[in-house]
């Protein structure tokens, strides 16, 4: 018989038994890194040429010449016009509701005069321009161009330039289509570390950006990392992660399927149920053992769920609400009675799925939130991706003669108690 | 005579020459990763034994066991108690400034119902508990433990822990009484990698925190870097610039006066002005030479603004502009007519100081916005410290029955395009 990992919080051992069943670092490859680190300089160094090499090297086709890396505008249209109807449809709507969710993060410039005269604010303007990472071959998602091109619009990039490996030169119509929804302005036929470098140097063909996000494979992280501070990047993923809290009143076959959505994903997803019920955590692993054989990702989803899924037996609901904010999941299903009062004493998690008719997967595609979320525990410091990714801030500052004699003696003297005597007599000057 | 560079936006290779005046590559230096490496492994394996050792070798003292290296908040009432009371009520001013700003920014939780009965949010929470890295020794700077602290505060992390260096068991009482109007938590009297490792992973003595801020030597930056992942860190700051944009009208010696100030930071410090009339370039050029040889840190001033400063004359306002936005300075003073006009036309600044009453100096230390800004052109992509950085956001999700019939088609459709089946299982459960 199937048999995920048990926790009860009742074991003596039981937060080190969790920590242990948490505990993900991300191996720092050496030999991923030089090989990065070649890429990199080759491609500042020789541009669109070192592009073409690795394209014909790593992705199977040769391109004519450096403009037969760009994908014209005209092969998106296509893409769209020749997808099924229910799919364009179901594109449409998601990136229609990704787009008001997003509209309600956008910040807009803020701006004071204090009693003395000085004015104080902050101005808020987007990015100039965006790099968007997809991959390519079997991991590609249409749902997450939607989710990274569409709150970097929202924000007013004005220039987002779409990445994608195309293996053997064939690419992911679905991908097309969703960059035509989202309004990607350019896109080109590169991937791997070599497409990141090209996004954050620039060369003859493909346009500097001032971020990269998106998706990628260990290559494509790596470079990220190499490149970030010359650019801006998002989050560096780990594996995906979902939490559930249940009460026992939902039916465990809907659970089981939760867990398996999330495990779907690739062998280091972590699924977790947590329930204050032993009976029910029984039922669910009925329904995980008579359901498993049906799935078509199974040889995924077993070992997923054998290396890193668990059930955790707690007390009582508090107890459930306290483990959740130690594990601050990237995903939190609150699968019981009254979810918005259980979510209001969450203090850690990407994002909260609240009440039975909310599974994860409606937020993956179409519900409105985004899916690009913080994993591995990072939801303690850090948030999903957003509109605020793509807009930042400039300090606003201006006093009047008036105001600048009130603040100088106060600027003084607090230079001159960090020997900082230049600074003081500029002030001075104003006082 | 002493000569800055001088570029002419008129000479063919103008903008080739801006750029090799503005780089700027932090050198990755192995020998101080190698010792940054071993210095955390120790510290996560041994714990407050091995800071008690590394403060023996690096601080100059030997903490007689593991509470000592604790500063106890008696220490930061003596050191308020004790300055002199022109300080103590300029760090107080400051202090009331820098949180009036900082509580314009505080976000808020929202969310909204869609006309299928989905409601949709943002759960904003803040950081349960964070760390302020404080340098001590000579670039102990009281008006930082302001500007990271307060914004920490305001937004709400109920355990700020500062850890400052002692070299030979001496702290500097400005820090100290700063740390206590500030609102410090607790306090160690620890520095170096040593002092990221403990907050990083904790110690026996030292609680494990969510995100690290504040300024360091290249020990402590390369421990923010290593550490990122298991916490959250602030930028890692390069070296501080100011560009000024001055139509002539300013008196010469300001101008020169705000230079100095930048460039007596360090060595690496940028200051450079742009005008459009070459006379005015040449008073202000007389200012420094006649002030420069006043100027107490002359030794610092002088090689900052031979390696690093620079005039760029320009045609006219709207080419300073255009300058101003590709360089993207951390401080931008515009030093004109009108400057909320021009203001409103830059995309890119870390701070924007307006009009010829509003030195940088004045907003290093009390105008109320953050001195914590982006460098190296990072204002393209990265904006001031704030509340912002202390406060993060859940997204929330809750699907009725009937909206979840409206979303599980088509979340069912996306999600069998890109093959994941068992969330579209998941979701037409709920259909």
């Amino acid at each position: 018989m199937f048999e995920l990992t048990r926790l009860t919080t009742a074991a003596a051992d039981f937060t080190q038994r969790l920590d242990q069943l948490l505990a993900w670092e991300s191996v720092a490859d050496a030999r991923v890194q030089q090989v990065v680190d070649t890429i990199i300089a080759d491609v500042r160094c020789n541009g669109d040429v070192a592009l073409c090499d690795y394209t014909a090297r790593f992705d199977g086709w040769t391109p004519e010449n450096a403009a037969a890396l760009e994908l014209p505008q005209s092969r998106w249209t296509a893409a769209l016009a020749a997808i099924p109807a229910d799919q364009r449809t179901a594109l449409e709507t998601a990136a229609a509701r990704i787009r008001a969710y997003a509209e309600h993060q956008r910040l807009a410039s803020w701006a004071y005069t204090d009693t003395d005269g000085t004015l104080l604010g902050q101005q808020v303007t987007p990015l100039d321009r965006v790099g968007l990472y997809v991959p390519g071959g079997k991991a590609a998602y249409p749902s997450s161009v939607l989710m990274n091109a569409i709150p970097a619009k929202v924000a007013g990039v004005a220039e987002l330039i779409m990445v994608v490996p195309t293996p053997n030169g064939e690419v992911n119509s679905l991908v097309l289509a969703a960059a035509a929804i989202a309004g990607i302005d350019r896109a080109f036929a590169i991937g791997g570390a070599q497409a990141i470098a090209a996004l954050a140097y620039g060369t003859e063909r493909v346009p500097a950006v001032d971020k990269i996000v998106g998706p990628g494979n260990s290559y494509v992280a790596t470079a990220k990392r190499a490149v970030f501070g010359q650019v801006g990047i998002d989050m560096i993923a780990g594996p995906s992660e979902i939490l559930i809290i249940c009460d026992g009143q939902t039916n465990p076959d809907w659970i089981a399927m939760d867990l398996f959505s999330q495990a779907e994903h690739d062998e280091d997803a972590q699924a977790l149920l947590i329930a204050w019920d032993d009976n029910y955590l029984d039922q669910v692993a009925a329904s995980i053992e008579r359901l498993l054989p049906q799935m078509e990702r199974r040889s995924i989803i077993e070992p997923a769920l054998q290396r890193r899924g668990g059930f955790i037996l707690a007390r009582d609901l508090d107890e459930a609400i306290s483990i959740a904010n130690h594990i601050a999941a990237e995903h939190l299903e609150l699968s019981v009675d009254n979810p918005q009062a259980v979510a209001a004493r969450i203090r850690h998690a990407g994002a909260i799925f609240m009440g039975r008719h909310t599974p994860e997967a409606l937020g993956d595609y179409c519900a409105g939130a985004n899916h690009v979320l913080p994993t591995s525990r990072t939801a303690r410091f850090s948030s999903p991706l957003g509109v605020y990714d793509f807009q930042k801030r400039s300090s606003l500052i201006m006093a009047s003669p008036n105001s600048a004699a009130q603040l100088a003696p106060i600027a003084s003297v607090l230079a001159r108690g960090e020997g900082l005597t230049a600074h003081a007599q500029s002030a001075e000057y104003r006082g």
